[in-house]
């Protein structure tokens, strides 16, 4: 159990590609690996059944913290209130600010210290990756450090921050899932809703980015 | 709006002694305030009515955050499981280790961080004090200050932890709250629940010590 080489970990799974690929790489390791997926009112909830499929498919537990109670406190923007859009194309500052939920990362990783603590797991495995935007202050690398030495001393019962994505790109990321045989046919990127990939915002542009730049067949099926 | 002299506050309120003298000096203050509580599942939600009250006296917005849809992520503690009986007698490491929440309060100031971002409120404002015990890791000071390191990070409006009371002990805030003229008889501390304190629990115990300290009539009623 020595922090050095894991056994056990918590990852937290939105249901997208990243996350997926993430939790492969740790069932590949061998270790024993708990989900946790959030609702916290995201208009995506599409990404909920995304997770559960993926860990279905790998026999893994998947626990879902329910936030809707609380969703209020993140005040407006546009991936929990359905009268605001969602901006249509590339990644961009100022069509991308309201899509900001403040400090979601750090109440994400809270609750998964609270269970990690709970069932005595070694680290919190999540995949912040090095395409992560910089209008998401809790995406930093400064921020997940800092946060690191918090999540260290919550308990007498040690438990760390892991993010062994950072260095990577999207599309090496999709690439090392292929390698790995992740269903990423199963996994959901897109921040509207619906039944299929919109096609057209920011999230789905970068998806399809990444499968092009692993220059890999992209299983999506777009509206 | 500098960081030196915040005119908008986030307060902890638990509904108890500290956190309601802390509330009270925000108000002297005339800075802004916001109350936070906190429904976790607790035996003692009978701390929530008292912080309700505190907050109608004031004239302060008070909002709960109902996360009883997560209380399973703590796993087994008596805070949270009528099935495990409250120690009684004074505070002792063996006694209490049942009543560790794991993360409590890095739960609770990421949802105080969402909340002062959306706000765009200056602090954050708990009652941690002197008389804080060790067997609860998240009330160490070393975790205070990490975490403060975090809440300033986590948006580009900043905002910080403020703990007024770290070097106070429990009767010196007692005197503080009677000095200001707080309603201390509205606040609530027993952690088993009931219509009036128990007088037993180890809070019970060292709420009627802190007012012995302060040189006050305790105005709790005891069954």
């Amino acid at each position: 159990m020595s922090l050095e080489n894991p056994q056990s970990s918590i990852v937290l799974l939105s249901g997208g590609l990243d996350s997926t690929v993430l939790l492969a790489k740790l069932v590949a390791e061998k270790r024993r690996v708990l989900a946790l997926g959030i609702h916290y009112g995201q208009r995506h909830a599409r990404e909920i059944d995304a997770a559960r499929a993926v860990c279905s498919h790998y026999g893994v537990e998947y626990r879902l913290a329910d936030l809707r109670a609380v969703s209020a406190f993140f005040g407006k923007n546009s991936l929990t209130d359905s009268d605001i859009p969602v901006y249509e194309g590339a990644y961009n500052e100022d069509g991308m600010k309201n899509t900001v939920v403040p400090a979601r990362n750090l109440l994400l990783i809270s609750l998964a210290t609270s269970w990690a603590i709970a069932e005595k797991c070694d680290t919190i495995a999540y995949a912040a990756h090095g395409g992560d935007h910089a209008i998401y202050p809790d995406c930093r690398e400064e921020f997940a450090e800092k946060l690191d030495a918090v999540v260290r001393i919550s308990d007498w019962h040690p438990v760390r921050l892991e993010r062994p994505f950072v260095g990577m790109s999207k599309g090496e990321i999709v690439a090392l899932g292929a390698k790995l045989g992740a269903p990423l046919h199963l996994t959901w990127s897109c921040y509207n809703g619906g039944n299929a990939h919109c096609g057209k915002c920011a999230t789905c542009i970068e998806r399809a980015a990444a499968f092009r730049e692993a220059g890999l067949p992209d299983p999506t099926v777009y509206a």
